[in-house]
């Protein structure tokens, strides 16, 4: 089965997604400077979770790059991973509109947490679909740095009770390992996968 | 007529039904985990629309995919079938919020159910075009399926005066028989169409 | 230039603004049948407006597939369209939730004036790209009707300060003239028109 | 890698910024036409709004139009600017639920030129991509206009607190520039340019 409406499909709930968690930042009535400071937070939430939605895209992109194929169980991973994605926008608002607590922080990082087991899932169902020796499979590799980051976020969420601030920082922090394309900080988290393209 | 253009149509208005009806997930004025409590009805209503949108995606990326070409017919017949599934989220957030009383549980079946119809139409006016001997025929087959489930529908309808619950059963039984690809389960249900590839 | 992201791009569009209106069917807060009661004309004028909207995708469509290329010109002519287009959910919610009273029913009217002579921009802006013998400009034709329903349209607006059910029967009857397949009603309206395919 | 994913992405996006402007517009309860009058200034912000979006995609359109592939650092860079105009809706419901007064009509003119500035940094990158004889390095030549264009939202943002009208003059002025094909309008504002087909 061809991957084309696959891909058009995940494009479009992901564009949404990204885009109407805007709608978390209410319109103030005045036109005063000092109205835009209680948006600060759900601002900040949301350049958060734009860059965490982004980062998902890209390797869903590369990730379907590597596929010729898709088949009736692939198509209920890559739902599930829209389903824990489309909850995103709800997890930004309340983070947000709360100024940084610790349930809803938590709250956040659990379902960035159900994200990154759902991406797991989808890159497994594509890997058993196509096979160990293709390029789906050699690209995802034994995929540490997904791995780390289930694992960084499941530790942050016990952490939000301890100081919210402190799983914010881990969520920043995974977004980096993500974004940066420095060897070196890869190296120290990833140690052996120096020389290896990661999917991201 | 290429087929490309309603399969893009029809994947942007599914996606971004399947996406808004996130936003009735309202997000709570404090940060208490309790203030969560009031929207598990909500959540779980949403959890079952999303599984059933997921489903007709499903089957409309299957059906489309049998198809060579579309005409003005199959147009109206799709834009239907958009038609009823664009209630969805009206029907879901209402179910949801009145915590599974009897009148929502039983207009949230009726939209099914009407969905349901708009299938089978839509699936009639391809296989009219295409004709009897065509892939789209053999696979769609007798449809007991939809048939099956159509009618489930309709008695869930009427069940959900005596008790919403028992309408929600139907509605999470048909989920079940379109997702579970267990045969014995098909099997029981469908009784005569094993060895015969369903469309989902 | 490829003509196949304009027609992504208004696909998106117009399957944001069919989408969008649904928003405006307000959840009732009690579970009583009769709160729906209120939603009845908010929700037939959605039904209208998403016919509407159905006829322009449905002629968008076959607009374009008669086109082989696009240019600048053709671009801003197709986002005048999607102006219009998108101030249709306003006008809709507005003459919903108003009962129908004449300003809204005129205004609602009036938009889709506008569109209708946007859609003919349009097409006289590919008609100039593609010639005078081209498959776009023999499927246009004189267009009479796409005049025709500007003109009800227009007759209709100011009907509407009479009784705004006069605009309404307008407004129904150039819907019908686009779906309606029948012949004489089409020889009635169009007199010379017969043997001509309509691009609808 | 493919771009086609990313323009269908961006057309996403896009599609969806533009269109979700328009519920800004808040319907009003009542049908006089008077209650119409509060919403002109919105309904203007949108225009202007659904202008800048539109010149965005069309250039846009053209800049992937004359690249043949993209890479990591172009989904990015493309995200970023998907950023800046995700933030249009909140400043153009701000500035015209306001009636034009000076803080928000100067964030409005920031997010504007971060979008520039966005859109340049994009276009660097397909060109370090592509290379400087590439179809894109030439269609983008000097870019006289995007940086004029950045300049003066730079100088308007100052302006919008002596007036916000002037600074909603050059807005206006901007869009002129990149909507206007009148080569002496360009030849005084570019100079230079002449006999350069612009991007736009």
């Amino acid at each position: 089965m061809n991957k084309s409406r696959i891909e058009a499909f995940s494009d479009g709930v992901i564009a949404i997604i990204i885009t109407i968690m805007v709608l978390e930042l209410k319109v103030p009535h005045q036109a005063d400077i000092h109205t835009l400071l209680p948006l600060v937070p759900v601002f900040l939430s949301y350049v958060l979770s734009f860059i965490m939605i982004g980062i998902y895209w890209n390797n869903h992109h590369h990730m379907f790059h590597a596929v010729s194929h898709v088949r009736g169980g692939v198509l209920w991973a890559n739902l599930h991973l829209l389903f824990w994605l489309s909850l995103t926008p709800f997890t930004t608002a309340w983070m947000g509109e709360n100024h940084i607590e610790s349930v809803p922080v938590a709250v956040y990082g659990f379902v960035l947490m159900m994200c990154g087991i759902a991406y797991y899932i989808l890159a497994r169902s594509l890997i058993r679909l196509e096979g160990a020796n293709s390029a789906i499979a050699e690209a995802f590799g034994r995929d540490r740095k997904g791995k780390i980051s289930v694992l960084i976020y499941a530790v942050a969420v016990a952490l939000a009770f301890v100081s919210p601030w402190i799983a914010i920082a881990c969520y920043v922090g995974v977004a980096m390992i993500w974004l940066v394309p420095d060897r070196r900080v890869e190296r120290v988290l990833l140690s052996a996968r120096a020389g290896h393209a990661p999917e991201a």
